[in-house]
């Protein structure tokens, strides 16, 4: 019998371990000792704080990098074949999703190897539930471009797609939120809601929601504090 | 000071409640005394299961609906700015995603009370992860159209929206996922890749990915076993 291809995720930001995973995910994890991971650094301090029975060094603990090669792939994944589990680990959140993983994932379907995704935060799907815009429908488009001008294209093309009552999901890079915040403020309509939800699951947590118009009367100090922040975006015009 | 609306899922599926919820969320639905929720029979059952400390006749639990009044959530509300906290409870997973309850949490903001939402298991994330299909941009369009000729019509323009490299996510009531899958094996091309996820959390829990192809030359009976159980469709042309 093959082994299983398990989907650990990881807390998100400063977020608790028992406030962010299951304890049966907890003791599932310490079964298993073969980890293919975002990051070699943060697993292993991970799989520290989860309180894992074996010595750390005693734990396979592989880097898969962002577009691992198939061989590598098959290698990394052959303990699955001899029955032996394996675990894919972000650096934070839920693996595959807006992370590295989803080839792993792909490569054990084509053997006909058990993949089992766990329960774990996910801000993505945090900041969505705390956006008050619709989640009956909805989109997650990554990263905007970084540059001005196509930045402000993207905004109003996601503006624009919401329209069709779809409620558009993006995240950013700490240091670039106030950007595209006040990218935001300036290029969408009025009457255009804009959710910001910040450091989820973490002790500064925050979610906000009100149309542009409201976030363009208050004062910058009244802003989300995602300055430095993992930030997620929702937009629903 | 006012108090805090929680977003607190349930389990998915027969999932367990160790599997499926953080010992801090369990910790925190315990000192909650009101409940807005989809279903309240489904609710009480939940809150038994979690071991409410109070008596559950004791505990307020409304039933909000698909589409609440202002005057009700207003109601339903008050008690946050009398400083109490309040939780929107779905029947199953995540609540505002794919479920009511978006409306009140907009609510919420416009007073400017504090929303939380907190770590459980979303059968949209959770088949995603699962999937081995592009994680980095998706879609969740909820149900598909019913009738034969639109179905196939929304299927082809899923087909066709998924090629700019974001995956399409969507659900079906479990009595027509056979009919669903017999659509998509019909009507997409041979090289789009399908994702089944089945049950999850669940005893019965099982995840596959392989193309329209391949999914045409499998026999009938080595389908997921979608027959009367909750599945998650995920697909990328």
């Amino acid at each position: 019998m093959s082994g299983t291809l398990y989907l650990l995720p990881a807390p998100i930001s400063a977020g608790s371990l028992h406030g962010s995973l299951p304890p049966e995910v907890i003791k599932l994890a310490h079964r298993i000792e073969n980890f293919l991971v975002e990051d070699a650094k943060a697993a292993r301090a991970f799989l520290k704080r989860l309180g894992h029975p074996k010595p750390l060094r005693e734990l396979s603990v592989i880097e898969i990098g962002h577009a691992p090669h198939e061989a590598d792939i098959s290698q990394w994944l052959a303990p699955l074949g001899a029955g032996v589990d394996v675990a894919v680990l972000s650096e934070a959140g839920c693996p595959a999703i807006a992370d590295p993983g989803a080839t792993l994932v792909a490569a054990a379907h084509r053997n006909g190897w058990r993949v089992r995704p766990l329960v774990g935060p996910s801000s993505i799907l945090l900041a969505l539930m705390a956006s008050g815009l619709d989640g009956q429908r909805f989109r997650f488009v990554g990263y905007l471009p970084i540059a001005a001008g196509e930045r402000a294209a993207a905004i109003q093309t996601l503006e624009r797609t919401s329209r069709r009552g779809e409620t558009q999901v993006f995240i950013e890079t700490p240091y670039r939120n106030t950007a595209v915040f006040e990218a935001l403020l300036q290029h969408c309509q009025p009457a255009t809601r804009l959710a910001v939800a910040v450091d989820l699951t973490g002790d500064e947590e925050s979610a906000q929601q009100c149309t542009v118009k409201e976030w363009r009367t208050r004062p910058a100090d009244a802003w989300p504090a995602f300055v430095k922040r993992p930030a997620v975006f929702c937009l629903l015009a």
